[in-house]
């Protein structure tokens, strides 16, 4: 399995409470937990500030799996880029979107929502539930998963009725969240999970870094890349 | 519309205290909720000591939507009126479950499976968040309804994963529970809603009162019954 | 209900046959099947050569549901407008895709996938057959619909799993597809019905006439336009 | 994993031309296409005249997947058997469904609809197509697959709505049918795939071979058996 870790790496590279946080980057935490969890892994990360964001062409063929993870900078993502990744998502590639993704081009791309939802940042507790017990996703995991310090995402979660729903959260403020969604687009299969934050060391906490492990093998494709095309049928009827 | 609303009615005629929360009993709290926001429907009740339960066919054949209630006597309910009352379900009448009803015979047996879920009861509060915000069961109620003394009912649901999930609800525990869900069977509508429990007066709370009726609404047959038998299509071929 | 029937409008401006055909336009057919079933609605239409194809802010902003039929000139629709399209469908405008809509950057841009299909044009008999009896949309046509000559569409249809699965169809060749879908998005409703073509007189046939109307009935908003924004909940908490 | 290979054994023992076109029974041909696809399987089958239909507790707790097979004596199997195999699969065992077994009392108990369908017995050629490429049931099969000869089975298929749907099939009449269908059940998944009968030689057949060996391996749990009783959460809460 080839993993491709992308981060828009802009808070541990302008905050120091960030940097402090995450030394090796968001992407180098969750490019630990997927190393972790999938020894046997081919894991490489990308940023924004690498040429074409990292994500060439060549990259993406080589990729079965990509993670990602922006907030502050989405609008600065290439649309070029975006189309590229959908693109390879819609052809087979696995797609792994955390926490405040769910607002980047290549999530709202795919799901042709707005993808918004409520929030606030005061240091909740959130708790995971599963709601789909034998998941593959949802393996070897408490119910709940406890995250002593997190910000808080809340419903109306603007996304497409989920394929799967796999945790709902609710936070100390009483709010509640559908955290783990699996969605098929194409030959791509997509998983949304809410958990993690700049703000709280969210992707060293074990059984985060277990889900996250999961996601990515589950989303992992089983066959070879089908790049989309138009395709005909021939003419000649079976009748 | 024409509904009937069903009820076990054991709580309130054993025990003074729910007798006092709910003088008319609870089909009498959830027939008046019907009522207050649909004048125009025909309302009538039923109970578990009525002869046949009270749902003959005649009474089945006559009620667009029927409303279920039961916790303590679920066993008690005969398995000839639990077949009547699913084929009614499956030829077209609408069935609203509430609360307890989950672990219900007639709610199991269109399931098909434990209808289990967690539970605790030392007055959570409990909130009931919309996650589906133009369906027309949330239509009119706050986000979220706010219910202050709250039976807990928890994640796992053991539940076929629903055709639209309405609501989400968390408890002051922490808890979380799909709340309010639609699930199509044969030519029926079914609204699952788990706010409302005997030991508290949830049914004279005026947004779930509001959900009630709504569903109720949502329910009923926009068709003529179609009693399900097995139908073979004639031999001749479209070809 | 306020109605806006688009057509790009052009085959019927440049090809005879189609001009003979829809001697109204598409536009003018698909306009006349929804008056009939909905004196009341009030239904103007829309094409590609208008300025901003007809699609003005104003216009979107009093149309209760958008019919979208294309075909030749997808590219030449300009971006802003579908922009502006899927905003007042995320904002609760339903939209109802009509045959080769289905590549339609309006249809791409809400679902995410390629929205490719197998096709071949050579007189098919297409049947429409019913999958989900009870639907608003099937009521009052016959099962299966026939209809005598039409283009094949055939599987494998790329599009997201939808919400309600209502008709497939099969041809004389021996395909099958996925012809009659629903999709919810943000506070939208989107209906896909595949019959209809430029080449063939199905815009006349009585059943598809019904079939669209019934859809533009149940696409249409049961509550005020919100427009999505980003809306932040208040700080305060429940606990 | 351990397979279960279920079947009435009626036709077979009863009628010369069923006898010879699957001397070793139905079920001998499904485990032999088991057994050709996982040579490393367990396979075993039972009967409607072995003792307890050969389901004993023993026999199930000791079944990873339990593939069914019945037609003409449905209401022959023991309503306790039916109740025990509905407690494994709730509690992980998998199960897949073959053709006629779609009225056997287990999948009706599972679905809870009436699981009626149209039918013709004609000698119509069927064709299967995958409307969910990606989905490791439809791994390695062609589309369509071509049945020359089989049974029509055509909708209205009054089933739930599926979990996932696979193939659809159309028949030389013109009918379709969605032939393949997921569900998952408490901790169980079911398969039902509607290709084969005793009147035609469809089990040996090599893609259907190749559908249901596929179908239980996607059906087989991967974790422990988890059998379904009432589980309440401890009082202590979270908060």
């Amino acid at each position: 399995m080839r993993v491709t870790v992308w981060n828009e790496n802009v808070h541990e590279t302008t905050e120091t409470e960030v940097a402090e946080r995450y030394p090796d980057g968001i992407h180098g935490a969750v490019a630990s937990a997927i190393t972790e969890h999938h020894p046997e892994a081919a894991v490489r990360t990308a940023t924004l500030a690498d040429p074409e964001h990292g994500l060439t062409e060549d990259v993406l063929a080589g990729t079965d799996v990509l993670t990602w993870w922006g907030h502050k900078a989405h609008e600065e993502v290439d649309d070029a880029v975006v189309e590229r990744v959908q693109r390879h998502v819609l052809s087979g590639m696995g797609l792994v979107v955390l926490h405040s993704g769910h607002l980047s081009k290549i999530f709202r791309a795919l799901l042709g929502t707005t993808c918004n939802l409520n929030w606030r940042c005061e240091q909740d507790r959130e708790l995971v539930w599963t709601v789909d017990p034998t998941h593959p996703i949802a393996e070897g995991v408490p119910h709940p998963i406890v995250i002593e310090q997190q910000e808080m995402y809340g419903e109306f979660f603007d996304i497409p009725a989920p394929d799967e729903l796999i945790f709902i959260s609710s936070f100390s403020g009483g709010e509640v969240f559908r955290s783990g969604c699996t969605f098929r687009r194409g030959h791509g299969r997509i998983f949304y999970f809410s958990p993690g934050d700049q703000a709280f060391p969210v992707y060293h906490h074990a059984d985060v870094r277990k889900v996250i492990a999961n996601g990515v093998g589950w989303a992992a494709p089983e066959r070879a890349r089908d790049l989309p095309v138009l395709r005909n049928r021939p003419a000649g009827w079976f009748a």
